[in-house]
């Protein structure tokens, strides 16, 4: 069954791409415009209520939430292709963690500073110079905490790749694009900390 | 061994405790106080390089972000107390999907009506409106659609009790506090769906 994974032109449905590629999952990409206004169509709301990218549909399975979903095809493909969970409950413990990290603290500020300094002219609005900056200060400081703790260990949750890595790398394309100098500095040495390892991967 | 939680009094630290007592986990609880800034403490940051609430110590295993925590605790400790994942990975997958809702759609809009509305004179700072309209369009929009998936599962993510419903619970309590009535009647609404079926459950 070749997986259907929807809207792969943006950030998110890459987390899932990535996912199924470190797992050697078959899938095909269904496109979806958010400039048409594709996600808000009565038959994408049936699969997406909130019309959010990605969805994925394996057979008659459908879910959405790009961190769910991968969270589901490492579990289900466990044995297959990269292991992305930790090896044992401790180990998986701290994968979840540092994934909730990403979602709850770096995923934030690198998301505003997205749409404020690359894409607000696109689509239409001035940047939010107040929120820019709030969003550099934030992100200072999770990279501060993320140099440390890549000092320290190799990966996020430890010495193992893991979903918690992974779950980085569609927001990180962006990252170096902040207005102010010091934060620019800090974002590429984060930059070559979550990046770094990731391009010497076979895969 | 049992298992220490730390800065209870909060709201997001309840979900850790909802959880342990629904797997018939022993603990004892650590107070922090966020006003006294004891979250700043030096050896705080050693335990939460973020400073926030909560973290878990259990034996010499600790783990922060309560979502991880709650996730690591609902595998550990799989068949004792409520089963909290689901019987498969599908099911599981559900429960990640609905985990991620709560996480990114539920979560923020209540969390700044709850800053806004309840706290910030407490805490001494004006209430934003603009935050405060934002939220309430958003929060209303997000359970429209938790009333619509609840006419039609018993619960989030289907007929069995999850940790997608127990994340809720914490900022749920919050509810029926908004300012504009057509907001409030919805939440009243959602929080009989939410509540409801909680308060009847044994324990």
């Amino acid at each position: 069954m070749v997986v259907k994974v929807y809207g792969t032109a943006y950030a998110s449905p890459k987390r899932v791409l990535v996912c199924l590629i470190e797992k050697g999952i078959e899938f095909e990409t269904v496109p979806i415009d958010l400039i048409k206004g594709e996600h808000k169509s009565p038959e994408y709301l049936q699969l997406q209520p909130f019309g959010a990218v990605p969805v994925i549909q394996d057979g008659d399975y459908t879910l959405y939430e790009s961190r769910a979903i991968i969270r589901y095809y490492a579990e289900k493909y466990k044995s297959q292709g990269t292991e992305l969970l930790g090896k044992t409950i401790e180990e998986r413990g701290l994968v979840e963690q540092w994934l909730e990290v990403e979602a709850q603290n770096y995923h934030p500020p690198i998301y505003n500073l997205t749409l404020h300094i690359l894409f607000a002219s696109a689509l239409g609005f001035p940047p939010d110079e107040k929120i820019i900056k709030e969003s550099e200060e934030k992100l200072a400081k999770v990279l501060d905490i993320y140099e440390d703790r890549l000092s320290k260990s190799k990966y996020l949750a430890g010495e193992f790749f893991s979903l918690a890595d992974l779950s980085h790398l569609p927001f990180t394309q962006y990252l170096g694009w902040s207005h102010e100098q010091g934060v620019y500095d800090k974002e590429q040495k984060a930059c070559e900390c979550l990046v770094g390892y990731i391009s010497n991967r076979p895969s």
